[in-house]
Parts: structure tokens; C-alpha cells; sequence
């Protein structure tokens, strides 16, 4: 077993900080243990010694005499490290800090926080935690927690094949709560506080290990890796909620678990490219282990929707084409079919109306299911049945459960109405593998999530011939000059030091020139005067000698007119390089509109990137305007991603605009900063 | 009484198609009301006579001797109009048509349903459905409805203080059986189907003169009249689900009651200027009830939060910044206080995380929720408490409700677990006026519905001169002296008819000059090769050549250079003429970014508008380019609204672009199509 499973199948469990005190954290987790009968081993531990509970205390971890697979720690902050310790020299496998007081609490809390990790990795220990709650094991009965969910008589064991990962203590137990009442099978959840060793991350990939876990729910704050939960993802359905997301959520996470949060836009790309599914809430998130529970996959987006209620047939297909899937289409035969059976005053098209008909032939919605199952453009069924009572939602409930049985494709039930007209319905319902949501949109929102799980885009390792990386602080020459070398198109330029030099590289670039003072740390040219465009021979002197004057070089480039202006950059973020591509020039302002994926990407990657942004029509020729050559573009952003992919890490690479014309396209300004540069850049334009 | 007010309170109610026969429709609603003890006359109408559930049957509505408020319409289609017309002479106040088969089922159902509206309006009775469920008030016990809802034992009777209107009948009472079942006090419930004759509106305007009702929620399908339902919102909260917002959703609207839905934006913008909350699903419309029903306003958007929970607080931050509200900032005072009972581990700084500290010191929460009630920046309160069990969160739920009462500002509570926790939690609360979530985010939406309700824009009516309206097929030169007329500003332009008058002008016009072909039905000019710019005494006869070679006129005008380009529209909707500001010329379709109000607006809407779009940066200066005159812009939209304000019903004009420039703005381009012109184009381009 490796060593984090023991968070939730530990054979032997210490509570360090074991006290008889009722409602103590150091009573609870061994009260839990009892009271939901956990088989393997409790080691309550207190320099007191005594007994708790019963059960002997030992008067450290040595005493106990084997190493335990799982210690919680439940004593203040400032005996926590000498519990660590403890724990450590004991040869325990993982120790949960639940105590709180590190990171959390500024500069101070680091330094402990750091000596906790050293001290756990210096015995080969993992630690979960501080400042968390614990996790639980349903099916081994592990309460490794001090969670007041389990002090309710009326909370169960946690069962099933759903598992939880949080990084916050209240909001994951709260979340297992609502789960439990809801009937979404979670057996196991896992908490991990300030995650000073063990992620969410790493206890998500050990739980995808898991044989009797089918899929993973996670609440995260921050995400400071990508490539071990992505491989994760290709085996089991994984839907996150990721927090942080305002600039206001940003801070606050910044404040609560001591980790920064990354840029969000990163992190929603980040998930998709893994097949991840980002969803909304913990209502989206436990909506979603519903539906993974059921063993279903989606890999089309076309739905079928069966509905008692026009309204919300109408509400189910607004919410499918707001996500992005699509109202299936039906085959003739599906439609001549259906219009047998569903009343002139209904609808036999998708979505299928049969109204409240279905009072008076109760089988009707049943033979609707039945036959749009069977129309090879339905993907997944909607049934929604506002305000059917008692048997009639039991028999279709039955129903619903064969066609998901026959045809594999996922069905899901919605039932706008009071779960007491229909008490026996959800589970009938859930034992037939059919979840139930109160309203469409929530339907749509787990099955888009489903379907998000399908989209993974396994990513290619790149090839091709790297080029060499630009010295830190080039200028714009010097890092055209790499490209150039590396077979992208920048125009032809010539670095002068006088105004006779700028006439004749004027004739040498072709006659037409732009000219552009290059001066070191000058980061917008053009806002400084510092780009003169249509320079001829005639002008060559003077433009040359005011850009002279900015205090630096003067390139004399070709002057490339027109074609649709593109940014394409390459910036550092948590989870490692990022390709941005989007409109460029003088809009890339105004319309702030790019596209990001975390590298490497391929050419379809590229090319779904320039077609989520405005740039798809604008290449393809506004206004009758004659279209621009993508394919030239698609080429040069493939190209750079594969030329730039040993530069050091943490490099910044902006291109500005690229000019795409209707034959080729042209890099015309090129910006490069090492690490360290773009770091000190940033903190000189914060001040 | 109003004759609608029948609907949820008539004093005696006649059961057309009344039947013994168990399930039958004919016998629900006898049944229902018997159940539920309706106290007023109930008369069962059926040729056949005999008895039904114990009370004499009537042969017909004349045979019953006097007039009732309300006769529900439960006979086959085919005999409906009788049973109307049967109405109609018994001098009934209201009847509700439940049967289906009118309008949804095509052409051949509108004649027969326009036939029942003329009979009902011709006895001075009002019509409610077809195709409808219809309606319930709980109070005077009312049940005018067959649905299922009301045979389900472990319905009450409906009862608070929230009226709900639905076009859909099965989703209106699924929404309501919904509602019930999560506390939420809707006292009344009405559905009206196809809308033949009373409208959603219609009974919402009525709902709204009720002195039992205090808030309305809705679900509609097509909105085709604003200003009454407007009144209505200045009155008392009203919260709308409105559906058919994609294109998919509007085919099934349209195929479902018969009735187009509107343009989505159009509607948005409508219920927005009205303080009407729009809401994206039937979870959220209930939720805003729950709100609603406390009494509660909030005309201020700045949100303080208290979390047993970081991730909560987060999650809430996320959701507040998301629907354009404010986390509140502290006073440095209320973060000195709270920072003296926060532990360090927790924040005391918007949102106040406690922590689980609340465990060990149960006051902690209330101390802080009414620190911060304390703080004047403070407009609603959000207490999230994720996990607390039993008497803890009774306690908490007074001490809101004592809050909430001191300050009179709304206070909502989270709590992201399981209702088994603490099965008196949620009672206590709603007692308390605090209503409860399960997550952040629907605590946030709810909240965000009760501010829009107080964003209500009164819509002043325009005073100053009224322009001519352009005659049909007006050309550009003729639109534009229309508008110069107004004192709208347009270049100088003259119309030639020979290379030497266009070599006059252009030197009229200052020397540089903008040509183009007045060509009856000509839309795009540009696309067509057109417009010529920049066109001097030099050219001016070879561009008059190819300009008149396109068949029309030639327009010379002075070339306005430069400048941000603004599109400005004018066009007709389902609710009445729409104002357009947006981003124009070559990026409208680019961009597509623009702002749409129904008519009449003033000045702030205009800069309203203009600050919604990418307009704002653009004037204002984008990569340090100087700033654009605004303010000639907004007084060039303003006026053109007033001086149009009288023109025929239905016209179109499109001002694209309008050339914004450092010093005033300049009309370039000048578009007209009467109603019937505006059709006929929208035919010929849809073919």
C-alpha cells in the first residue's frame, strides 16, 4: 500500500494529543473511531499516559513499540514539531497535522511549517496538513479526523466509489455532508490544509490507484503542478472546483492557506488540456460525482431530452448550447416514431414534449426514452418530469435504469418538484444508476462535466531543432536575429550608427522603411516616440537622428503594410510554460482577446486557439476583406513553440504584432526577458 | 377584486367537464379543494348531471343561477369553445383553459384559440391559458388546478407571502412543490400556457396590487410588454427566469406555446433598466424568494462575510466579484476589533474567517457577524458556517436573526452540510429571517437579485424637437440633412452629377474628400467597392466615373480622418425601440461588442452604455493615444434619441460609423429603412 493510502485504509491509527476531555480534538478522532467500529489498531498517545476512551495511552510514539501507518496530530502549534518528530523516529508512515498556526499566520508559521517537512523527510514520513481536518476512510472505517460532521448520530459511514480531496478542512467535511444527504456516493474523503508536503495532487493521483475508487471530486485553492493529476485524469473521471478565481478570491487564498493562487485562465486551460472538468460550485462538484458514479462516459455532446414540461425542455436546451454541447438532432425515423406516440399539442422533435399527457398514459414517457435511446445522434438522455407522484416515477425511474443499462450512454433524471411526491424516486432512481437533479441546468452542468473528462488532449513531446536561447537583456535585434536563425519570417534589418548608414540600409531593407530605436529596458517603443514608420531615403537622416536621441541604437528594418496584427507570447506561470495567442497590434487592449494553453502544443492545439478568438474571422476576412494565411501563422507559432523549448526556465517571449498578410505572415517586434529580467521588470512597473 | 385576483382567491369556482371518474382532470380540482377545505361555492358543470364527489352537478353555467368568479375549462378541445361561450353568458369574471391543442398544435389551433379570446372579450370576461395548469392561492384556499402536486399527501397547503407566475404549468408547479418543500413561502402559484387572452404580466401587475403579496417570481417563455410589469417592479421585488436565451431554446419556445420569444439581449437590457432581477434557473428564482420574503432591501452592493471556512469565504469573494458586487472594505476600526477576537490562524479582514476555532469558543461567530454589522461600508451580510452541528447553529441563526432585525440590512447564511446536522437549523433561521444556501456561490445570486431590484432606472421622458422622419427608402444624403436639421453633426457633403461638379466639391468641401455611390438598396457600400477616401480635385473625376458606374448617385463629402468609430442604432424589438452604442466600422463585426436599452434613455444610460463596452478604453486613450471627445459623443446619442423619438413604428437607422474625434464627434455613415423596409431587407438577406 503506498504510504498517503493509509489516509483512508490505515490498519493502525495514534492520536497524539489524546485527551478524555469531551469535545477535546484530541477525544474526537478516537471517539469516531469507535463509534463507527474501526477494525485495525488505536494508539491514543499523551505524555499523561492514563487511558481515553478505554483504550491505554501511550506516553509517546516510541512506547508504542511498531511503527503506525497513520498519526494525527492534535496538539497546539508549538508542540507540533516535537509530535512530528515523535512520529518520525517511530517509523510512521503519514502524520496529519491538524493543528493550526503556520503558514497561515505569516513569515513566522513558514519557518515551522519548513522544519515540520525537513524533519518529516528526513524520516522518509509523509505529512498531511497543518492546519486541516483530517480525513476518512469509509469502507475501512478510518476517522482520522476531528470533523463535528461525525459527532451527528444522524451522519453514516461514508460509502461508495467517489472520493473527495479538499484543501479546506470545513468546506470538504461540509461538502461529504451534503454529498451523504444527497446520495452521492462518496467513501472517501481526504483534507489538506497548507499541503507543506502532501497536495491535493498527490493524495487525488494515490486515490485514482485506488481499485475501489472510481472517480475523484477536489476542492483546490492553489495548483502548482499539472503533469501527475493529468496523468491521473486518463484513468479516472477527475471535476474540480478551483477557488481563486476574482482578484478578491485571489487574495483571500492568499491569506488563508499561505499559497498563492495562479492565474485563472492558466488553470482553466491547464485542466481542459488534462481532461480535467472544471465545474462551478460544490453543488456542480457533487452533482458531477453523481453521474461519475455511475460508471457512464461521454465522449459525444449531442443530448436527448424527454420532458412532461415544455418549460423545461425549453431550460434544458438554453443550458446545453450556453456550455458548448449540442441539441441532438434526430434521424427521421426517430422523429416519425416519436410523432406516433407524443400528442399533436406536444413536440416530437428534440426536446421531446410529451406533456401532461403522460397523467393519463403513464407509459408514454417511457416509449419516448425508449426510442430516442435508440436514434445513433443521442449521446446522453435528459428526462425531466416536473411534478409525476408515486408510482409513476418509480416505473420510469425502472425504465430509465434499462435503457442505461442497454445502451451505456449516460441518463440523467430531473425532477423540479418536492422529493415527497415521489419518496421512493431518487433512490429507485440511484439504484438504476440514474442520478436526479432539482432543475435542467444542473442536468446539463454534470453531463458537460462528464464530457469535459472525454476532451483530453494528450499532449505531443515536441521535436525539431532547438535554437539557442537569447543572452538576458537582448534587444530586438539580437532576438530577431535567433529567430530568424530558427526559419521564422522577420523582416530584413540592419542595426546603423549614423544618418548615411540609415539611408542606405533604407535602400538595402527596400526602400520603405520602419525605424525603431532600440534602447535597453525601454519596454513600449511606440509609446516613446521610439517607432517611425513609411522612412524613406528622403527622411532616413532626420528620423534617425531623433530616434538617436531616445540614447540607444537605431534599426532600420523593411516596412511590412497591413494584414491582421496578432500577439503571440510565451509567458512563465505556476504550473510552467504558457503560449498565449490572440489579437495583437494596437487591439490587443481594446479587444483583450487571446487564447492560452500550457505548453508543449501541437498544431491542432494552435489551431483551435486562433479559432476561440476573434481572429478566426478577422483572418478569414472581414468585410469582404480578402482572407489572411493561417496556415502561415499556425506554421510560425508551432515552430516557436518548438525552437523555444529548452530557453531557460521561466523566460517571457513577446511577439507583437505578427502581421499575417494574405501570403505568409511576419514577426515585426519581438520582446525577450530571461527569469530574473522579467521579474525585475515587473517589480519596476508595480512601484 | 380585480377579476384576475380570482385566480388565487374566487369565492365560488364552477368545474367545467366535472366527473366522478378516479384521475380523471374533470374531478382533480373538486377533489383538491375539498381536500384542502376551500370554504367558498364549488359548482360542477356536466350535461350529464348526477353528483360529483357528493355535491349536485350543473348542466350548465346558466343552470348554477348566478354568476362565478371562476370556471376552470377541463373538456376535450373540440368542445372548449362552448364551454367558453357557456362561460361568457353566465357573466363568469374569469375562466382558466387548461385543455391542450390550441396554438402549440399549429395554424389550425390559433384560429380556434383567437375565436375563444373573441367570445371571452365580448362578455367581458377574462381568459386564462390554453394549455395551462392552472392556479392555486393558498390562503383563501383556492385549488383551480389538476396538478399532480395537490394529490401527493404530504403537500400542504401553499402559504407566504410569495406570489410565483409561470407560463410553463408542470415547471410552475414543480417550482412550487420545489419551493415548499425547501421553505420557501409562496403563498400563491398561477400558470398561463399559451397566454391567449391574460399574460404572466397581466397577472404580475395584479399579484403586485395585492396587499397579501410581497414579491412575485416568474417564469416566461416570451416577454412582449414591459412598461405595466415596470410599474409593477417599482412596487415590489420581482425575480424572472426567462427562457428560450439560445438559439435552440427560442426554436423550442417558439414550437411550444406558439409564442416567439424575444431577442435575448433586448430582454436582459429590458428587465434591467425595470429593477427587475434576472435569474439564470428555477434554483436561484426560488432562492431570490426565500430572500425576498424577508422584507429585506439592499440598495447598496458591498458584502461582508463571515466564514467558518477560508475555502467558503473564497468560494464567496469569487462569486461577488464574478456578478460585478464588492467585497466591503473594513474600516481600520471593525479589523482592530475583529483582529482582537480572530485567532492569527484565522482572518480578520473581509471575508472574517474564524475557523474552526468556532468549535472550541462557540461566540466567536456572532461576536464578528456583529462587529461587522457595526461597520457603515457593510450593505448585506453572508454567514457561512460549513459543518456546525446542533445547538451551535441554533444559536448562530438567533443571533443573525437579531442582527438582521437591528440593522434592517439582509443577512443570508451558508451552511454547506447536511440538514441532519442540525435539524432545527434551517427553521430557526428562516424564523429569524435569515435564509439559508448551500453554497456561497447561490447565497451570492440571491443577494445579487435583491440588488437588481433596486437598480431600477426611471426612464425619463424625452423633451426637445422632434426631427422629420426620413420618407421610405430615404437616401444617405437625405437621412443625413434629416440629422444635421436636429443639430446632429455631419460633414459637409454636396451630390454631383459630372466629373466637374465633383471637382467643385471637393474643393467646397476642403480639398480632401470621402466619395460614394448613393445606390437605392445598396446596404454595404464599402463591400461593393462604393466609398473611395481620401479623394482630391486631382482624382475626383476618375472616382465620380467608377462610383456612377455603379448605377446611382455620387455623394462628395468632407473626409473626416481619424478618430475611434462608433456605431449608434436604432431598431425594433418585441418591446419596443432599442438604442445600440457599440464599437463600429471595420471592427463591429470583429469586436461585436455594444451595448442595447430600450428606448426612452438619458443621458446616464448613454455613458452607462458606453461604459459597458470597449468603447470606454478606446475614448479614453488606449497605448497613450490622446483622448476622445465622450462627451460630444453622449450628446450626439441623446439627442439623436429625442429628435427620432416620434418617428414611425418599427424604423431602423444605423449610424456606423460615428468618427469620434479629440475635439467633437462626426456622422459618416447614415442608414434608414422604414418598418415595412426593414422587413423586406431582412427577407431578401434570409433568402
Amino acid at each position: 500500500m503506498s504510504s498517503l493510502q493509509a489516509l483512508w485504509s490505515a490498519d493502525s491509527i495514534a492520536v497524539i494529543g489524546a485527551t478524555e476531555r469531551p469535545g477535546a480534538m484530541g477525544r474526537l478522532p478516537i471517539e469516531y473511531l469507535q463509534k463507527y467500529e474501526y477494525q485495525g489498531f488505536i494508539a491514543p498517545v499523551n505524555p499523561k499516559g492514563g487511558q481515553v476512551l478505554g483504550l491505554p495511552v501511550f506516553t509517546s510514539m516510541a512506547k508504542i513499540g511498531k511503527p503506525v501507518d497513520l498519526a494525527l496530530v492534535m496538539v497546539p502549534a508549538a508542540d507540533v514539531l516535537a509530535a512530528v518528530t515523535d512520529c518520525g523516529q517511530a517509523g510512521t508512515s503519514v502524520c496529519i497535522v491538524m493543528s493550526s498556526g503556520f503558514a497561515e499566520i505569516g513569515a513566522d508559521g513558514v519557518i515551522v511549517q519548513d522544519e515540520l517537512v525537513r524533519v518529516a523527510r528526513a524520516h522518509g514520513m509523509r505529512l498531511v496538513g497543518p492546519n486541516c481536518i483530517g480525513a476518512v476512510g469509509g469502507p475501512s472505517r478510518v476517522l482520522a479526523t476531528f470533523s463535528p460532521v461525525f459527532s451527528s448520530p444522524a451522519t453514516p459511514i461514508p460509502a461508495g466509489n467517489i472520493a473527495l480531496v479538499s484543501q479546506s478542512g470545513a468546506l470538504g467535511f461540509g461538502a461529504l455532508s451534503l454529498g451523504i444527504e444527497r446520495g452521492v456516493p462518496i467513501g472517501v474523503a481526504v483534507t489538506t490544509g497548507n499541503e507543506a508536503d502532501v497536495t491535493a495532487v498527490d493524495v487525488a493521483v494515490q486515490l485514482v490507484a485506488d481499485p475501489t475508487v472510481d472517480a475523484v471530486l477536489m476542492y483546490i485553492e492553489s495548483l502548482g503542478e499539472i503533469d501527475s493529476l493529468s496523468h491521473a485524469a486518463a484513468l479516472k473521471p477527475i471535476a474540480v472546483v478551483k477557488a481563486g478565481r476574482s482578484e478578491a478570491g485571489a487574495r483571500a487564498a492568499a491569506s488563508h492557506t499561505g499559497a498563492l493562487a495562479s492565474a485563472d485562465k492558466v488553470v482553466d486551460s491547464a485542466l481542459r488540456q488534462a481532461g480535467i472538468a472544471r465545474v462551478a460550485d460544490i453543488d456542480a462538484l457533487l452533482d458531477a460525482g453523481a453521474l461519475f458514479a455511475t460508471g457512464a462516459r461521454m465522449p459525444g455532446s449531442r443530448i436527448g431530452i424527454v420532458t412532461t414540461s415544455g418549460g423545461s425542455g425549453i431550460l434544458a436546451a438554453d443550458a446545453i448550447e450556453a456550455c458548448g454541447m449540442q441539441l441532438a438532432e434526430l434521424e427521421d425515423a426517430t422523429i416519425a416514431d416519436l410523432s406516433a406516440v407524443v400528442p399533436s399539442y406536444g413536440n416530437a422533435t428534440n426536446p421531446v414534449d410529451v406533456t401532461a399527457a403522460v397523467m393519463a398514459e403513464p407509459r408514454l414517457f417511457e416509449k419516448c426514452v425508449d426510442r430516442l435511446a435508440a436514434d445513433p445522434n443521442v449521446d446522453a438522455i435528459v428526462a425531466c418530469f416536473a411534478v409525476l407522484v408515486g408510482a409513476d416515477v418509480t416505473r420510469i425511474a425502472r425504465a430509465l435504469g434499462v435503457v442505461r443499462t442497454r445502451t451505456g450512454i449516460p441518463v440523467v433524471a430531473v425532477r423540479t418538484g418536492a422529493a415527497s411526491l415521489a419518496p421512493e424516486g431518487a433512490a429507485v432512481l440511484s439504484a438504476n444508476g440514474v442520478p436526479v437533479y432539482p432543475t435542467p441546468e444542473r442536468a446539463i452542468a454534470a453531463l458537460r462535466a462528464l464530457h469535459a473528462t472525454s476532451l483530453r488532449r494528450s499532449r505531443a513531446a515536441a521535436t525539431g531543432k532547438v535554437a539557442q536561447a537569447p543572452g538576458p537583456g537582448a534587444s530586438e535585434k539580437q532576438v530577431k536575429e535567433i529567430l530568424a536563425s530558427a526559419g521564422l519570417p522577420v523582416p530584413e534589418s540592419v542595426l546603423v550608427s549614423s544618418g548615411a548608414e540609415a539611408i542606405s540600409a533604407v535602400s538595402q531593407v527596400g526602400g520603405l522603411a520602419v525605424c525603431k530605436a532600440i534602447v535597453p529596458g525601454l519596454l513600449h517603443k511606440s509609446d516613446a516616440g521610439g517607432v517611425v514608420l513609411g522612412v524613406t531615403a528622403q527622411n532616413a537622416v532626420d528620423v534617425f537622428n531623433r530616434l538617436k536621441a531616445l540614447g540607444g541604437q537605431v534599426l532600420v528594418e523593411r516596412f511590412v503594410q497591413g494584414g491582421v496584427e496578432v500577439i503571440v507570447g510565451v509567458t512563465p506561470s505556476a504550473l510552467g510554460p504558457v503560449l498565449t495567442v490572440g489579437v495583437g497590434g494596437v487591439l490587443t487592449e481594446i479587444v483583450a482577446d487571446a487564447a492560452v494553453r500550457l505548453l508543449p502544443v501541437d498544431e491542432i492545439d494552435v489551431r483551435e486557439m486562433i479559432a476561440e478568438t476573434a481572429l478566426a474571422p478577422m483572418l478569414a476576412g472581414a468585410r469582404g476583406a480578402a482572407p489572411s494565411d493561417l496556415d502561415a501563422l499556425v506554421r510560425v507559432v508551432v515552430r516557436l513553440v518548438e525552437c523555444t523549448r529548452e530557453w531557460p526556465t521561466g523566460f517571457e517571449l513577446d511577439l507583437n504584432p505578427i502581421a499575417v498578410l494574405g501570403d505568409g505572415c511576419w514577426i515585426l517586434d519581438a520582446m525577450y526577458a530571461d527569469g530574473l529580467h522579467v521579474d525585475s521588470l515587473q517589480r519596476a512597473e508595480g512601484q
